[in-house]
């Protein structure tokens, strides 16, 4: 087996309900376009605020995925 | 239209429920006290433990609002 | 009342429903062996990806306990 | 001479012009509530962009003053 | 027993006899306008020197206080 | 309203000039393979010296940009 | 002679008259039950502070010691 | 002579020989699709164990490469 | 399948011969009384002179193995 | 060609003009008593305050420099 | 008045008694070889355990002084 | 015997053959003009691409040396 190499890209999901909803958009949106993701790791979490309320939380994480040889 | 300026306080919400709780919990109690909180960050999150459970899920954001101008 | 010590050991708790049940999930484990664990903190949270969906969410937590005195 | 006690508060200063200006309001801007300012620090720079250029540059600062001693 | 709100402020205390002195220089100042301090945290160690000697010490803290619920 | 999802580039800018400049032409070049960017934030400023003399700035850039949904 | 290989474990100290004491807390605790302790770092300084006042100091240490070849 | 503009990229490279030869691997594969490569960085070093040995080193890079200007 | 707990423990490797020695030697070590050992990742690297030579590399690594559920 | 080697200083260049001219002044500075100047990458970006505006901006930098061969 | 350039150098302080007793140790030592020091900012603290004691503090500090214009 | 004082100087190896001869390489250099090394520690490692292949690896370190009493 040969040495695999990934590449990781940084994706930021946003949900109106919560924290593990704007990962599962991130990963959902990424994977149209990329194949063979593999592990996501959480950068930073935050969010907007509108008439005292939290609108939507935001997650930036990098998304790993294997490169494929040819 | 003039240039902005925004002040960012540090806030710690709780909740025995979960994390995105203890965020709008954090919120809202700032939300008493502060007008035009714009946007938050997670710091840092932790929680305490009591008899092998988790007691309480404690989330410390950092909170933006935008200072009235006169 | 004697000066406390404590100790800190880390872990990772998974879960194919959230971050909060992850967290859950290593606090209970972690639980079955460390007694008096009294609070923890997130250190890291990533998880995998199968099929261009989130398999499972992984937390890796400090958890702290008071060392008994004899 | 008694020991001081300084204080740190965190503003956002924003410019369409450059991160210097950016620092300059919100100096101004903090010192027209706050006295005996002493220093700054620059925690984060960052902008944002409308039509594929700068609309504008925006620096968080920490923002140090001296308490008054009674 | 409603979710408890924590608020932090940033102070820096300075003593010329040592960094537990400007701990204790901190928190006693802070404690003068804020009420139901419950902890905090070093952020930064630093200090002057005058010909040669150190002429005092400065301690960076994070100071926690409850928010007081109505 | 659907959930957005926003990617992140990492960009260095160059400027003789200096670091507000570096920043332009880094943006205005992100900008003509990249469309919808949103914001930027430095994550570092180095630069390169020439004769003791400041050569060229050089500042490294999140760019964050929205994806279009289909 | 062989390459040695240590050991990171991490404890929190406590003392209620200071910072250094509260190291030598957790080192001699942590001395009970582990041999060959070789070296420590502090990780973070904290405390708790009752009636205005620090109740006790808070040193968080990683302690490295030797593990022994057979 | 224009400004440059660069980009930079994260790949990981792995290898079961050793972390050099990661490096090698990740920066080999990356050339393939990426012209004017011309420096990298690593980010974070780590590997896979089976069956108590170190089955492949992994290496995280960030790798810059110059844009062509047109 | 049930939701796996890991745990992370931390140990340096150290070697005269390179860094890629030292943590084989570091993971050999601890895999004599760790069982599952699944991955590492490299905190530190470090060493120490002798002679103005290089005596011995030594690197700190985190450690992660599967807890048995029973 | 033999393998070359570095050596970083931190210095601190002041300025009442901008950042921009206080990297100057610390690289024009430091060129007066190091030779192979090649590149600076910034630490930190602080200032004072009089009067509650910008009294002098401070950058602190890493200078590196090539070692001459012998 | 022209403006100031400073110099930062790392200097690591010992001491048996305690943490701030290394801290005067390092500057009194720095002191003697360099004029004009300023101020110092901690870096780390660590120490060496001997039979299950402390046996002495180091601490590492960074100290800025002024460079003399001519 | 007395408290020693140490210095750290900040140093960068290049070697075109991988990262542990780089910091031998730095490692000798330095110890050209600097006596009494006794540790070091890496901060950085990168390198330099050149045709798609690592043309050197470059490791920056921190290099520690005992202070000669007098």
């Amino acid at each position: 087996m040969s040495d695999r190499v990934y590449k990781l890209v940084e994706v930021v999901g946003t949900s109106s309900t919560g924290t593990d909803e704007a990962i599962h958009n991130a990963i959902t949106t990424a994977a149209k376009t990329i194949r063979h993701i593999d592990w996501f790791e959480v950068v930073k979490t935050s969010g907007h605020v509108v008439d005292g309320k939290v609108a939507h939380f935001q997650v930036t994480l990098k998304v790993g995925f294997r490169l494929e040889s040819d």
